[in-house]
């Protein structure tokens, strides 16, 4: 097994050199591999963030290592590991907090999961705190080069992996809870429901934030929203995105990342129902796809 | 007709995962293309100062694809095109929002154009929102996998494609009126004039932001311009520059993108005639290249 | 002698099209080559800021052109060289402003240099201004392509190379005189200081910021350090760096890059002897590798 491609994400940042030298790291061991930078501008320490940046991607990347670091333990006791999906025809690399698990998830569950332990494929240590250049990049860069994944350490239960954190949702008192999952470069913010699961809360729906209420329509296209209105759209995830038309809806709205926002009835009269919602594609579109 | 690379600008940012996964999608319909990020920092929904990008980048930059997503009208019934120039030189692949405009005309002007609707050559849709990566993306990838033009969709007159909106200049009252094309990374701010428009406004000039006028002299290069000083270079687009020598012109005088600003000449007497220029190169420079 | 790899850092940020235009450019003339971008993130015309990332990277890029450029002096007399290192393993191309110093110092010093005078491999020039698009990048390229050094300019003596500017420490009135070498994206602060170094002022030591003294234990990785204290652990590069854990000592300690600091012992008593150390790595360690 020989893998070409090297799916890059990260919490370095831009400003300094840590991206560049777990590119050069890799080139040094395997030259043929190519990298492909996810994103490194996940918020320093953000594994949830992290997590759904990659679970968002995972769909789209191509085959082969993907490695993730965004590692506030380094240092500490937790593994290192590489998690085999799909029978080998990708593994993940990095640290063994949750950030793999959602695109581990997305994309079937782990077939295989290894301990990084064995220094042949690290680099020597200078210091206890860059284990993206000295134990995932070089493991990564050895998976590419055809080094089994059983030659890194002892083979791990995968069912002992530490579990993403999933957003929860759920019905109080009658209101729908949702979570702001994401506020994007344009300042969307989407939400952890897809829109077969707003049906029963009418639309236009009512969004709750803190105490401020506010009346929400679904629109076919972030351009198809009113000027000075907040909309909603399916976005490129299938999921229930909050906007503006050439604003930002996170600004106009006050709301952050991970925040708890409520959706009610324009009517106030609750559905019957409660409803169950997957990470990342609604109930429907799962089952179709 | 094979073209091996891609040049990718977008106002995606890097916070987010937008341009690794067009990457990805590329990468996963043709691996042997190579793209070359240009920029991804274009203010979000900014389509002229993408354009403006653009154009500065042109001339150098590889043939082969050039994919440019600044977007605003996602969604909408704006067309998705791909337009040829050089007779098949080079193909731009983008919204016709006018993104596009000014570097195909830096190149010579479009020799075909086709819309982007066969979908066979786009990813199946999520949500209307992301087309970098269902459509733009996969079209640049196909071009480069040997796909023909034709084969995208329907093929339009390019007389009616979007035109770039060009920067006016004119001459009111004796006074030159100008316009900040760009304020770039150091604060340096270029105008939209060569220094051959600027001949009859003497060295140095007059440049009125608002109600302030400061004298401007010429300098041969930024470290030439004396401590305090705010100068004029002529930059490495050909075109007229303020500048600070270690320092931000744009903060010093108050002056951001878009911003139309006055030059007059020092002694208050109006020169003779008006001046024409054209974007991105001087008249007599274009002449001369 | 024939290279594949250009490793690149710049001021040159994200927000504008400077570092595509340059890989543009060099894919251009030289296809072949790779270019891996170490950062672009250096806070713009700031050489010191550059030269210390560039000696952090040196030890884990690959063989090949570095290609370095924070040039403020651009356009005026300051030299465009080239740099042999171990006789041909490597060569840095740059501004001859301090900027390469410390990396060619880390990997056994200079062993040619030429000046890049030779406008056969520089592009005619638009204005005076940016020498990565027009000097550097295409010397890297060609470099790549197998142009011999002599090619491109006049042989100069190393030894008239600018020198670095090496942080300097010592001991004032039984204190240790320290600099914030750096602040990382985490906010970690790098210290121009081994281990070893800090063996005679004890463990806690205590740091001296304007009049503020905190007591500071060396910790075995981030995550031993405890919620609210500042801590210091062994950083990537093997120097003491101050952390909090989860958060950002500099923040918490009110300290920016450059800023100078003391170091004391707890107990008030002034150890016997000065210390002296190198950039980069602690005395001991340099040996023992």
């Amino acid at each position: 097994m020989r893998y070409s491609t090297i799916s890059f994400l990260s919490d370095f940042g831009h400003a300094d050199e840590f991206v560049g030298v777990v590119h050069s790291v890799i080139r040094s061991i395997e030259p043929d591999a190519t990298v492909i930078d996810i994103t490194h501008g996940i918020r320093p320490h953000d594994v949830r963030a992290g997590a759904l940046a990659l679970a968002r991607a995972a769909q789209f990347l191509c085959p082969g290592v993907v490695l993730g670091v965004v590692d506030p333990g380094v240092g500490t006791d937790r593994r290192a590991v590489a998690i085999e999906v799909g029978e080998g025809a990708s593994v993940l690399v990095g640290p063994d907090n949750g950030l793999l698990a959602s695109a581990v998830a997305m994309v079937g569950g782990a077939t295989a999961a290894v301990e990084l332990t064995n220094p042949a494929y690290q680099l020597p240590k200078l210091g206890g705190t860059f284990d993206g250049r000295d134990v995932f990049g070089p493991a990564a860069a050895h998976l590419c080069a055809g080094v089994p994944m059983d030659e890194f350490g002892p083979a791990i239960d995968p069912a002992t992996l530490m579990p993403g954190l999933l957003p929860v949702i759920g019905v109080e008192d009658g209101v729908l809870l949702v979570e702001a999952l994401w506020v994007d470069q344009y300042g969307n913010v989407q939400l952890n429901i897809g829109p077969d699961d707003l049906a029963e809360w009418g639309d236009p729906f009512s969004l709750i934030v803190g105490d401020r209420r506010t009346t929400i329509a679904m629109r076919p296209a972030y351009r198809a929203i009113s000027t000075g209105e907040v909309g909603a759209v399916i976005d490129s995830s299938g999921l229930v995105s909050l906007a503006v038309n050439g604003g930002s809806a996170a600004e106009a709205l006050g709301i952050s990342t991970s925040d708890e926002l409520r959706i009610d009835r324009t009517d106030g009269r609750s559905p019957g129902a409660s409803v169950s919602v997957t990470l990342g594609r609604s109930s429907s579109e799962s089952e179709g796809s």
